[in-house]
């Protein structure tokens, strides 16, 4: 092989993760000022989330259609092949990251004018900064190959869901409570699950991180657990 | 090329095809039995749809694979290539579609022993009906190349979210009504989500198949629209 064709090899291959780079952060961004939006019920900014984000769908397009021109073309093995599949799962991540994001925006429209209150909000502003912090430290980890960082980036996955658990519970007794809660609480809800699935894409991240350093699965039965789907709030009359 | 590689090259496309078949049908009966538990709230068959579940993680993975493999070692060009990306996508989606079904069955179980009223369920019946039409129609679609089938698919999901969009105001009304049916209507709320995202898994089915077979990406704006996440329902009291 020549050394020209070797050299523009690995130009595609830096080419590709310049290209995750750039994604991971304007993921992070979108989840940033989408909960931000959320948390000030600002409706132009959430406008904003949902524009940028298709900018985020074509970058994962093409990301993908790089990195199978690479397999096809040059046939990478062993390291080489399992950066260019790591390359695309995380892509498929991060852009699902977005739409996440982006639906958080829209329940934001959903809900301007609507009855709210301030205590509603302060479970969900907190799980959504575990869930950045999350995302950055995974990112971090693909970006310096630190298998560790991924790990406890994996296992602190079942923090969150626990959160969640104990939010679906909360946000189920203040619609119990008062029956114009129940709009803005279902909505906060269903933003809430979309920060839990974004803490899910970390932990799927930190597998492929695990994967494309080891060349191993992550053995260990994944920590995460929400149980929120196995919930439920008696309602008990005063 | 000699005829022994070419026909071992073609018993391994046919080999990812009967994979993706298998699979299919798997993904169809996990979704019709997991919303049949629903209706019935019977948490045995529930359980059965969170094992079986795993069965469809594992043929993903082997077909990603083998896909892999195929895409590595035989360099496919054109049609070939689109057809082996074809599979990766389509398991990638099936798979997501079993999770959505276990998610249901998780949430079956959860409503156990819950306050309800079958005039609940009829909405969420009813999408679910569609929804595996859909999944039925599309991957009938992908086994004849039918491309206007898969095209059709792709048009109806608007169905699908319109049905959804008018069920979340329905089932917010419901816990209005009385407080006794948030725990419940709140759980329907989750499962007619996932239903309507198995309606989109479908749809991007369709996309891959209109891919396959024409080369082209499909051009049209997606028609799919979930109103729910801008929908808001007033309280009234009465």
């Amino acid at each position: 092989m020549s050394e020209h064709i070797v050299s523009k090899y690995d130009e595609e291959l830096n080419d590709v993760a310049r290209r995750i780079a750039e994604m991971g952060g304007m993921a992070e961004r979108l989840v940033d000022v989408a909960v931000g939006s959320l948390m000030r019920l600002d409706t132009d900014t959430a406008r904003a989330v949902i524009a940028d984000d298709k900018k985020l769908d074509v970058l994962q397009r093409e990301c993908e259609e790089r990195a199978i021109m690479i397999i096809a073309r040059r046939q990478p093995m062993a390291m080489d092949l399992r950066e260019v599949i790591a390359a695309q799962r995380i892509a498929s991540d991060l852009e699902r990251i977005g739409d996440l994001a982006k639906n958080i925006a829209k329940r934001v429209i959903a809900l301007d004018g609507q009855f709210q209150s301030k205590r509603f909000n302060t479970g969900v502003e907190h799980m959504a900064q575990l869930s950045l912090a999350q995302l950055k430290d995974v990112l971090d980890s693909y970006a310096t190959r630190d298998v560790e960082q991924a790990y406890q980036v994996w296992k602190r996955d079942e923090e969150i869901d626990a959160m969640y658990t104990s939010l679906f519970r909360e946000l189920l007794t203040y619609m119990m409570e008062d029956p114009r809660n129940i709009t803005f609480c279902t909505h906060l809800l269903f933003c809430a699950k979309n920060i839990e699935r974004i803490g899910d894409h970390a932990t799927n991240i930190a597998e492929t991180v695990h994967y494309v350093v080891t060349g191993q699965v992550l053995a260990e039965d994944r920590p995460k657990q929400d149980d929120s789907s196995t919930t439920a709030v008696a309602y008990e009359q005063n």
